[in-house]
């Protein structure tokens, strides 16, 4: 029995009875004979009131300030949680990110993890203490001030402590029973999946896929953590991700993993751009420069008789705003002749490593499209994921064709099976 | 213009206007050419809900995990008025207490600070931030663990950091106007003190004065550190406490400082106790040994036909318990007949250092005491205070009388009069 780390999120710690069920849960870890380091949230609604706070002292909190603030949310729940776990007659000591070693860089609000050098974690765990980390929170590494890592932050800490401390596992739990074969929102038949690769993990999260953010998967695979994703409120086995199927897992690779959708971006065109070199660079450079990350990017033919051509792109409808303003700026340094901003769209992505060996899949995803009646305005492909953007009104329909047609959904006797073995 | 240090209590931020409301005040001392070091509380009611949530999940709260948790509250605040006072255009940082410098010893809940290392604080202050410090909190020397003050500590935080950072003044902003001449719930007439010397102080929070806790006062008279205790509310000049009157204050220092009372004391009596040597040592070890802090002393005249005498102590209400368990444990080894526990007395102490050279004041005292129809049940004295303990009725009567006997009613013309200077 080796050393787990659990990650427990905030609806799994709302509110006093939470965070004794957590605690109980805990302790029946420690109990298997598991050296247990438990990575927590704040509490519920703690972060939104939090902010509330702030909003009302001041319209643009100071970065730095604000990461103090909201450290203060895991603060609680950890200490609360530490005395939970004492209350059952076992010890336990609760750490900040700081005192567990988590060393960030300076961007505060989104910081990354830099290192990690966990001696006090260590230390607890060698006195037979149960450890509880502050998750989402680290100290930047030059100017010793209280940093926060950004949305779904505290995946990335019990991640990354998991990796320093050489754990068996990283059990991410949370208030659904594991990843799915689709929003289960969106499609009712819905499969929970038993194991998916990191690879297939990644392009999921890059897709819109919630459970797990891309930063934390991408870290476990640098460091190949094996993820168990489950549910805090039933026993039941979650999602394994990993290199290779691990755990009481025994599965196949499927060919197709499953279906995601993204409704949070938005699409700019600019329009009338002169067909030479330079121009598309001068254009993401500006956007670049405005701290901008785009997702899809298509050039259309130029037609020949102007020699302008047309250049969309997608990025999350938080940064359009932003992305207005500094593709504005440019334009008479890029030189093109106007802009449209169009925030209802949606994109839907099919992925599984299968795809490199069935080639069908690719017909098979545009015929399921097609034969739903939804139209497809950008495409996007990677070796192991194909995505469309399509109107924001048709994704659910568009999702729950391409679920049906690839044999996902759970009363289908099994997956649809291409020549390939699938792995 | 030197430095200031100005510390804000939990009811002067105990929302997002009265942090705003202190925000200007504090650019208003940086704006008049101070270095400014603001130590603040937990907002309002905070720590009394995190409190409650720790008794939901433990009944016995560990004292490290408690205070991790109560810590968040000034992070809280701190934060947010941090973000505050930028919103005002000015330059601020928040510390923590363990940023801040401030070393403890390990006890939670009621740790010693032991020594504090602003080197942060000075850093900030040079690069002409205002330092915004969460009071009540520090570090453990041996552990690094986060420690709290307990009750008060916010104000030895403020005298702490003023001492180390060689400040001019140390401001304790608080929701009343000052010190007075006795609690003005009780005694209308009461008068706010312009300035007080800190023995005169020391003694006024020894006997029931909440203004200014002991422990602050002691750390400021050791540093000479003079204390200017204030609204945050008005505008007003509030009390100077200090070795000589400093600042606008130029006070003489009046024969008597005040009148506080306490009603938070219980008195047990030790019946029929042998009167020979080391019986009394016997008692009060056995309850030195339970970490109970007595006030008074009185052993009554041993009853010449029994040999047998009785002694009486006061001590804090809520250690009256675990004094009794104490002392019935050791009952066979000191040989008493049996324990009187009485909750129902109050304590009257008369404050000032004129009582060294005017001995009617004693008499005077008494007089008035007993013109009020008041009985006195025990005296203790020091070189400038005289205390008695009386039944906890009379408690509010006998102040008033002795406040009204000794002139300091605030229509009266002027202080009653003595031989001597009063200095």
């Amino acid at each position: 029995m080796g050393l787990v780390v659990q990650k427990y999120g905030g609806s799994s710690v709302a509110d006093a009875e939470g965070i004794k069920r957590v605690a109980k849960r805990i302790v029946d870890a420690k109990k298997n004979g598991h050296q247990v380091v438990v990575v927590v949230s704040a509490m519920g609604d703690t972060t939104d009131e939090l902010i509330d706070l702030a909003g009302q002292v001041s319209p643009i909190p100071s970065g730095r300030e604000f990461d103090m603030l909201l450290t203060a949310g895991e603060r609680i729940s950890m200490a609360l949680l530490a005395m939970a776990i004492k209350n059952l007659g076992h010890e336990a000591q609760s750490f900040t990110g700081s005192q567990a070693g988590v060393i960030t860089d300076s961007v505060h609000n989104k910081a990354r993890i830099i290192d990690v050098t966990p001696g006090r974690i260590r230390t607890a765990l060698d006195e037979g203490n149960i450890a509880i980390v502050a998750g989402f929170q680290g100290v930047s590494q030059d100017k010793k001030d209280i940093t926060t890592l950004g949305r779904g932050g505290s995946d990335t800490t019990a991640v990354a402590l998991a990796a320093a401390l050489d754990a068996e596992v990283c059990e991410i739990y949370t208030d659904v029973d594991g990843v799915f074969t689709a929003d289960p929102r969106v499609v009712k038949k819905a499969k929970k999946i038993e194991w998916i690769s990191f690879e297939d993990m990644l392009e999921l999260a890059a897709s819109g896929s919630k459970v797990l953010l891309h930063r934390c998967v991408e870290y476990a695979r640098r460091y190949n953590i094996p993820i168990h994703v489950r549910s805090s409120f039933s026993g039941l086995q979650g999602t394994w991700v990993s290199n290779e199927p691990t755990g009481d897992s025994k599965v196949e690779q499927a060919i197709i993993s499953g279906v995601a959708h993204d409704t949070s971006e938005a699409k700019i065109t600019v329009v009338g751009v002169p067909d030479k070199p330079g121009e598309a660079a001068a254009i993401f450079r500006a956007v670049a420069d405005a701290e901008i990350n785009i997702d899809m990017i298509v050039q259309n033919v130029s037609a020949a008789s102007t020699g302008l051509t047309d250049i969309s792109f997608t990025l999350p409808k938080a940064e359009g705003r932003k992305a207005i303003d500094a593709l504005e700026k440019a334009k008479s340094a890029i030189g093109f002749d106007s802009l449209r901003y169009d925030d209802q769209i949606g994109k839907i992505s099919l992925v599984g490593a299968g795809m490199k060996t069935n080639p069908g899949v690719t017909a098979d995803f545009f015929r399921a499209l097609s034969d739903a009646g939804v139209n497809i305005e950008l495409i996007s492909t990677s070796e192991i994921r194909i995505s469309v953007v399509t109107r924001a009104d048709d994704v659910n329909e568009a999702v729950r064709a391409v679920h049906t047609a690839f044999g996902l959904d759970s009363d289908s006797d099994e997956a649809v099976v291409y020549g390939g073995t699938g792995r």
